[in-house]
């Protein structure tokens, strides 16, 4: 028997670049393991900038902490557990969890939302441009009414060189979404 | 195009007070920024009581974490990322996310649920009545079945003076929800 | 008035164990309440292994955290809030929060997923066999397609003396699920 879940939900797309500017104390790696090597025991708060897809604007923060379940030597790198939030001004929140893998690209849960997000499920695929400053996220929604346009902008493909307009950085009134959160 | 959600979702309101009566222990500020102003790194577990909206009854407590992010000197407050749940004895919890200023009201996601809640989405405002002693939290829940009356009894409008009645906070039979969580 | 709400949403029912190997330096229990009873601020990052509900297979890992609410010393053991996934190999992970209680049987809420499980909700059965290194859950999902074969195999019990197939714990290839977490 089939499930009843219909293929025909419509799934909205929403792209953000999430930059470290290193202005915010962020992130706060605890290293409670109290161990040499990051070790399970470690938690790392944190707090970055969010910009549209197109770089053009500044949407607002994430905040939220990352459990550092292992270090993968082999990898070079750790998987951490993500819990956070991305914060788009007046428009509300988005709530997420799931892998954060510092060496491979990951796909987390979308757990709920307010403002236009309330009601939102779906999941959010984490590009890593540059470890740790620069990621790009792709957000495929459902439940949700049209998102508004100046969400909507085509976004610039994530690349290293990829950067904020200057504008936006400075948050001029004209590069900013609606009581854009900081 | 319109996305498919449905404006005609039964949105049911349930409002809960809850009191920090200072017998838990809680809130455990750990200070793991190592910094004197709060910082990102602080972390504060929580665990208060829950009532219902007209005080009368008992309902559980609250459990969870606050995740410092922000101190905002200009506000004389602070931004936190909040995880917790709301637990309803044997009715069940729900779950929530987002963002919990010291200074504002603010509005978090409803995340999951279980029991009477199993399915639950929506979202709850959350205002400050008493920093950070008395709070007054108003759900907007959509997904599950008719609310049963006791939670839902006329709620008494958020003030400093609110209180619980003696006999909800001595846990009397009569004054509280069916295996009240404690 | 009756809410919207559904009886007729199809329930999967889907089993797992998760047993902690003591190969993977979890729990890391931080008393960071620095109390010699475990006490609200004590925070507990974890991450165990999961195998089918028929111990034939290696499924992947759980990855996140239990936060201390209080110690119960009449029941002797512990309430804690938890936070996180059930990881999945390929076919992606779900994330729970709800209730841990160290001397009592739980129900968790499902808050989203990824994967097979995007668009997931409802909620889960923990079972503790025995504490803490062996667990049994039974999910009751909704809101996604039918579940592969291979997750739906016949339980075992839960029972003390229920052990993973040596094959699955050795993690060979065929007693493992496509591309499994570790």
């Amino acid at each position: 028997s089939q499930a009843e879940k219909s293929d025909s939900v419509k799934v909205q797309e929403l792209s953000v670049y999430e930059i470290n500017e290193r202005d915010r104390g962020s992130p706060a790696y605890l290293r409670l393991s109290q161990k040499s090597v990051n070790s399970i025991g470690d938690l790392v708060p944190f707090s970055n900038k969010l910009y549209t897809g197109c770089l053009q604007k500044r949407v607002g923060i994430t905040a939220g902490i990352c459990i550092l379940i292992q270090n993968k030597a082999e990898k070079k790198g750790d998987r951490y557990e993500a819990i956070y939030s991305f914060y788009f001004g007046d428009y509300g929140h988005i709530s997420v969890q799931g892998p954060y893998l510092t060496y491979q690209d990951t796909c987390l849960s979308v757990t709920g939302g307010s403002g236009i997000f309330e009601g939102v499920y779906g999941e959010v695929k984490l590009q890593q441009i540059i470890f740790p400053f620069k990621l790009f996220y792709t957000f495929y929604l459902k439940g949700i009414k049209d998102l508004p346009h100046e969400l909507l902008s085509k976004p610039v493909g994530p690349s290293p060189s990829a950067e904020p307009s200057p504008d936006a950085r400075a948050c001029e009134p004209h590069a900013v979404i609606s009581g854009f959160t900081d």
